[in-house]
């Protein structure tokens, strides 16, 4: 048995009674809970724990759908680019489409709801022009311009609910009915599900918890023809739509609605790109509305004494836990996957609910449990990266899901579950609901989204870094775990709110050049560059990482490029000579290693004159300060995580805000520990992110030190 | 003695009577010369041989520039940027430039030609807004907004001429007086300079060759206050101004003169910036009247029974030897340094001349020539790479300049160009006024410039390669030595010329986006997209190298994606799936080593499916291949010059044009062996472009082969 218990939910299934009690045991679990694709055994009902049951507003109700045709789920879709070569154009909207996932909706008047696109010209071909042959799924455009490339714009009911999908692959279920999904926003399908579910609810008196798997639109999900992952946005807001939506929206906003708004040139509106102020008022049409409905829900699950869950994941789209409406709900909860440290602190900063939960990795899938698999490995380094978040921000409980089953083929991994659980327990008991120390000054992470995009920012898929990306994801993971305070703030923000730097701080920049995280377009605002410009040159510090500030104008391309001291080569300045490449010594990189990882872009930063060069590559700069005025700022070409970044991080930002004389507080001189101090309970902990031992001098406060030998992957508690 | 006599230039100096005498009998040489700090002696006047006198058009006559300092040579220089952070901000508008370079010129109207612009908005600040203070060489802008950043464009005097300047440096000269530049254009100087040089071709009835050091412009060239190079620009018009020509451009153009128009954005117009409609304008009205004025001198040059000749550098801006002026002018001939193919096919690709002539390098100055240099090496790649383009279009006579003193010190230097000279001799009777076997295609070089600069494109300085573009100059460099007929186009004549695409033939794009070369805002252009596209369709290739066609819009970021059928990965597109990664092996790589260099730029291009990838460093495609309806497409994310790519892009051009059954005709099987065909001398030959022995197997035509062994360097030449 578990030396404590609790703060555990453990998935169950019909054949797996007696394991699952052992299990609850053996990890001190007090929740149970069923999936996608398992059923809670009656049998468990009676247990002494609480019974969480996962509610599918949206799906496992086929009968429904079918003979609703029309109040299935809808995506907007947009065909492949094709070039004419004759002046008629013949486009197969479905190629490169799941044929089981998606059918096109030819219910809906086509000429309003369907858009055909000169991807030359930008410019809408006229109705008249082109008509959709249903025999053979294709548009055909009449008075095409020949070597003008078209798109198609259009609806597509979802006739298989993606995840179900994407569950049924990944675990092979034969023969298992397509589950449909069907929109609870419209009238018929609405009035029948909460009907329905109030039914439910009386039905089932023995559940506690309303898992709510989730409130209505699916984040956008497509598979091609090879049933592969084609388009994934966790925050796509693309199958969100319905002509009865768009009408609302339309007459919310007061202007005519366009595909496009949702296409957006095929992009569909990924959180890469700025969004487009139509975009900004569909996704807060949205939020109003789907709180709305969410609310008629937790209501009635309040109503019959059980608490509302929400996933964080699937049909989550409009919720936005971090938007203006999400706290009327009342919500009791919120669940979500936890990949490493800043998908749980996207889950456990959600403010406005009473607890959260953490579903640890892997998940209990054949794709991870499978002879030959190592899911003790993917638990391990789940585990040490979403520890460095707990310890700053704790979500309330942890949990696993999938098949117990296949998890019990792995014993080593049973055992490693419940010290996870164990360790868990233990830190919440230390950590929670304690104000834990923080660096004397803000940290603002300066975006297009701001609070919407919380510690979501730069995360292409939950959790899984892209080749092309992972540099720019490095700085949220190891912010993190760190003991800093972070504000999320929007351009928009900075254009509107008078207060928003309003405390001494830090301010980073970071992501691609013209994308949403950089800022493109924004930056050639002058409102934005002297506000920043001001704030750091009264003392405060600015921390650019890949294309800082980028948008090519009057001669740079960082518009910061005199805060920063660095600018980018982008061929305009060849012919500049730049002579500043010698690498020096500095504060922000003491104690670690002579080579640091930067990642994959090669930026062809160089640097002014007055600015310090830290390390480059060839001739192009890795690391660079500059002063500004009183303030700061450092450059980095990338920052993909791991802990030697996530120390220089730390150091750039005390650098940064010119408080480097308060760094060793609370700080290990080794980069692999991390010291976290929590001043109302008069302890600090020292942890070992690594799998080896660890040896550091601990800074405690007042100059004072001492030493720690850690076990790997050790905590060690202190009192002050 | 060498073997053969003639086509070679030798420096000579006045303390160096006897060694020259000895050199011109040791390398055969029949001409002599003075460069710039050498004097030709008296002695050898009477000598049998050319006499070449360097002439300098713009200097070396202080006396004439001190008494009319108002007809200096100027330049536009822009200041640093500077950000306000008052409203009074005080811009020192020669820091970090070289004091004894130049000199702001006061004695013209600031109002008129001096510009200080808002570089945060663009806008140009009010004359009644700023004042020049003259004591501290300050601009003070009144009513600055805090924040906002500043520059001042302004004229300078060049009371230093910038190569003068150079050379002083490079050769350490003690005391020697700067030399001033005055300004030909202007009437006083003019009617001196010419009545000066009248009198000069009398008073020096021996010399045969005046040797233009140059006509009247300087390339733009600056140095900072530590005397290093800080700009250049070889192309460069910055130097090419003053109130008086600028009037007479502004009556000619029909519109007022900017100082914007030479600045742009501090840019310069370095040739990597897409031209603008006035910096074209200003240009050709350069042309006009540079070519006027040379024909001046060029006839007199005649008259007194002497040959013209001009150096292709130094004061050469806006003769423009590709422009449509050039031939007007009557030179006899054009010198120019050579540091490799493509600046030897600069030269002796010029039209309207009677002979052409390569300096080779390296330069005898104490920068190589020095205790523990290696000239030697130097001229060997030097050869190496110039044989390749002599073997396809020859200049007709090579020389030397600098300080023969100090090239005698290296006796196996001094060996090695008595060899060189004995090979060119040789190549040059078999090579010359024979047109070469040319593949059965044409080759399309597109960018900004076209014509103007032909083998001078992507040049940032000569010859010598820059880290951030290496991997866009070895194309040009490549096919300065293959057998191709090219011709370099622009978008302009894309647009204008209805006969541009007549022939068969492959499109060449490359360079950085945004660039002049790839050609940045004129890929909006739906003329060039279409006119690009249909001419591939119907059968022709296009090779992309870097950011072909690079400008984002409408969902893509290469504009001609769909003929590629590769695509640039720069943020928006994160969240589309990409599968088509793996490597195949293809006809165009067929023979090269299994790792190629494609430069240092990461593209992250990505391919569709319907493309078959080549090389692929991770989620990178470096290689590509793609059909368009009957043309195709090759994509490649860099080329830096060596053989391998040399072999690599010659492959390419088959394949793209459709013709790689035909690769096989005056062919070697091994990438580092060229073979040159001759058809109206029924003789070919078989070049090892390497220092190593080499092995080949030769295809000549119908399918014949024959093996050749060659030593290394060896050409053998053999009859059909
Ligand atoms: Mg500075
Ligand atoms: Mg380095
Ligand atoms: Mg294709």
């Amino acid at each position: 048995m578990s030396k404590q218990k609790g703060r555990l939910t453990v998935p169950t299934d019909i054949d797996m009674i007696g394991e699952t009690v052992r299990i609850i045991d053996y990890w001190g679990g007090d929740a149970i809970r069923d999936c996608d694709g398992t059923v809670m055994p009656d049998e468990l009902k009676s247990l002494d724990v609480k019974k969480y049951a996962t509610y599918y507003t949206t799906r496992k109700d086929n009968d429904w759908a079918r003979k609703n045709p029309d109040e299935i789920q809808q995506v907007y879709i947009m065909s492949q680019f094709e070039s004419a070569s004759s002046d008629e154009l013949r486009i197969s909207i479905m190629k490169y489409i799941y044929k089981d996932l998606l059918q096109p909706n030819t219910n809906d008047d086509m000429s309003k709801w369907w858009e055909v696109i000169d991807r030359t010209t930008g410019e809408i071909v006229a109705f008249e022009d082109w008509s959709y042959d249903e025999a053979t799924q294709e548009v055909v455009i009449r008075n095409a311009i020949p070597f003008h490339a078209y798109t198609v714009s259009f609806l597509a009911y979802i006739i298989w609910d993606p995840v179900h999908m994407y569950n049924a692959i990944t675990n092979d279920w034969k023969d298992e009915e397509h589950q449909m999904t069907y929109d609870v926003r419209q009238p018929k399908t609405q009035a029948y599900v909460i009907d329905k579910f109030k039914r439910y609810l009386k039905e089932n008196p023995e559940i506690d918890v309303i898992r709510f798997t989730t409130f209505f639109h699916q984040f956008t999900l497509i598979f091609d023809e090879q049933a592969r992952e084609s388009f994934v946005e966790w925050f796509g807001y693309n199958a969100s739509v319905s002509p009865y939506i768009l009408e609302k929206f339309e007459a919310w906003a007061g202007y005519p609605f366009r595909p496009e708004f949702i296409i957006n040139k095929g992009t569909y509106n990924s959180q890469f790109v700025i969004p487009t102020k139509e975009f900004k008022d569909f996704m807060e049409f949205q939020q109003i509305e789907v709180s709305k409905l969410m609310k008629v829900f937790v209501d009635a699950t309040h109503e019959a004494g059980k608490e509302a869950m929400m996933f964080l994941g699937d049909h989550w789209i409009g919720t936005e836990p971090y938007g203006k409406y999400f706290k009327e709900v009342g919500l009791d909860a919120v669940v979500g996957s936890v990949g490493n440290g800043s998908t749980l602190r996207i889950i456990s900063d959600i403010p406005g609910v009473k607890y959260t939960e953490g579903r640890l990795l892997p998940y209990f899938f054949p794709d991870t449990f499978h002879e030959g698999g190592d899911p003790l490995h993917e638990a391990k380094v789940n585990w040490v990266t979403a520890r460095r978040a707990i310890l700053r921000k704790p979500v309330d409980r942890i949990g696993y899901g999938g098949y117990l089953k296949l998890a019990l083929e792995f014993p080593e991994f049973i055992d490693y579950v419940k010290e996870v659980a164990d360790e868990f327990r233990e830190l919440y008991d230390k950590v929670n609901q304690v104000q834990p120390y923080c660096v004397p000054f803000k940290v603002y992470v300066l975006n297009s989204y701001g609070k919407l995009r919380s510690w979501g920012a730069h995360m292409v898929h939950h959790a899984i870094p892209y080749e092309d990306n992972y540099g720019y994801e490095g700085y949220l993971e190891a912010l993190s775990g760190l003991p800093v305070d972070i504000e999320f703030i929007s351009f928009d923000e900075l254009l509107e709110r008078q207060d928003v730097l309003d405390t001494p701080g830090v301010i980073l920049n970071v992501g691609d050049a013209y994308t949403s995280f950089s800022g493109g377009e924004y930056w050639k605002n002058e409102a934005i560059v002297t506000k920043i410009r001001q704030y750091i040159y009264q003392g405060n510090g600015f921390i650019g990482i890949g294309d800082p500030s980028a948008y090519q104008k009057e001669g740079h391309y960082f518009q910061l490029y005199d805060v920063l001291g660095v600018d980018k080569e982008v061929g305009f300045t060849l012919s500049h000579d730049k002579y500043n490449w010698d690498e020096h010594e500095h504060f922000i990189t003491k104690g670690l290693p002579e080579t640091l990882n930067f990642g994959n872009k090669v930026q062809f930063a160089y640097a002014d004159r007055d600015t310090t060069v830290i390390k480059t590559t060839g001739k192009s700069v890795n690391l660079a300060v500059h002063n500004y005025g009183k303030g700061r700022a450092v450059y980095m070409s990338g920052l993909p995580f791991n802990f030697e970044n996530t120390r220089l991080l730390y150091r750039s930002l005390f650098y940064a805000a010119g408080k480097e004389d308060q760094i060793e507080e609370w700080y290990a001189d080794n980069y692999n520990v991390e010291v976290n101090m929590y001043p109302s309970t008069s302890s600090y902990c020292v942890v070992n992110n690594t799998y080896e031992k660890q040896e550091a001098t601990v800074f405690t406060t007042n100059g004072q030190t001492h030493k720690v030998e850690l076990e790997p992957t050790e905590i060690k508690w202190f009192t002050v």
